[in-house]
């Protein structure tokens, strides 16, 4: 009897944003991996923490945070090895994913390696666009709406082009590129149709504002930026 | 003491698909309103059944399904004077949506009329595009990938030119479009990159292929398919 591997999305950060499938999983599986940082805490984890009781087998899968290279098919190699060792004795694996697991999410990466040997089964998660919506009250999409995401590493002029292109476009995890963005936006007199959010469902920790109100804000990795050139909705 | 207007995501079918939020919010709030067609069962509705204890007020937001046209602004301003009656009066009423409230959702018509009057509070969902990559076991978007979310009814010159401007696009709520978008795709020579997907999430009704197994299948409203031109993770 070999065991299944979970790759389980957990969400944008809130804990009870998690769905009921993923509760239930979380809390029954032997083993629980999970992406962490080499320094500080796993947000993935974080999110669950409290869910974990005693006697759990924890995986943390060390990805490395402060470099833009660094060697990710040894360290999921590697972590798929350490998670087959615990499906081949019988062992259920979760693997924990923020957002959804193929939703841009590193768990992937691990299914690439053992979906074709074991039986993996996947928990769709609720995405940080939706996240994102809802904390700023703000309608995506609707009706013939085209939605783009693109991420934020992404050209000048490839970010141009999917904005012009789509009705509504989500930039994602702006971080360090911010400033960028932010100036592109403004040349293509769109900044007012435009907002801006942060960790959107953490307590504490969440920010939205118009994108004309961002000001010179430090922005993390995990956030976006909403363009609404045009939707569809004002005729109902 | 005015109640509190939530609109709460049930995500893509499965009852175990909403969140550990939505289903607090569901099991305490004494109004439950969702969209109904005009004969049968609320698809919303049939999602979170089972939690429905006797006693709770339901309201039924009649939408006919088998017309175009219908008179849209009407149904939605008269069910928005039934929802107010009951937060006027200190009650929460939560109004149940699809997958997620803001993506494609009909909650934001209701949110367009409400929301500058009554406090309101989105819970996100799992949207359909996510439960459809976790139930092909198709990686969707990686690393700088550009998602693009286009519905079918779009004409053939924009489905092509979202195509080939995006890595991976979803084409939303097929149904009767199933034709002229599986022609489509093939005379751009992607068949082969291309998956399809209806009711991912509903025991005993699910259905996923290669788009080249489609044949004559009859499309479902709620389907999709996937068209991936490229993804970035084949280097991990």
């Amino acid at each position: 009897m070999v065991g299944t591997l979970y790759g389980v999305g957990v969400g944008p950060g809130a804990p009870d944003l998690i769905t009921l499938r993923a509760f239930r999983l979380i809390t029954a599986a032997p083993v629980i991996a999970y992406p962490a940082p080499d320094t500080g805490e796993s947000f993935a984890r974080s999110i669950v923490g409290d869910m974990l009781h005693d006697g759990k087998i924890e995986v943390p899968i060390v990805i490395p945070m402060r470099t833009e290279r660094y060697p990710a098919a040894e360290i999921y190699d590697r972590a798929s090895t350490e998670i087959t060792t615990h499906l081949d004795v019988g062992r259920d694996c979760v693997v924990l994913c923020e957002g959804d697991p193929f939703f841009y999410g590193s768990y992937m990466y691990l299914h690439d390696r053992l979906a074709d040997r074991y039986a993996c089964e996947i928990v769709p998660g609720i995405a940080s666009p939706m996240a994102s919506a809802a904390a700023l009250g703000l309608p995506l999409v609707s009706r013939n709406d085209v939605l783009t995401i693109v991420p934020a590493p992404s050209d000048d002029d490839a970010l141009r082009a999917q904005i012009t292109a789509a009705d509504v476009t989500v930039i994602m995890k702006v971080g360090r590129h911010a400033k960028r963005v932010v100036e592109l936006i403004a040349a293509m007199g769109l900044t007012d149709c435009a907002h801006y959010a942060e960790r959107v469902t953490i307590e504490g920790a969440q920010f939205t504002c118009p994108l004309a109100k961002l000001g010179d804000r430090t922005v993390p990795y995990f956030s976006m930026i909403i363009v609404q050139r045009k939707t569809q909705r004002g005729d109902v």
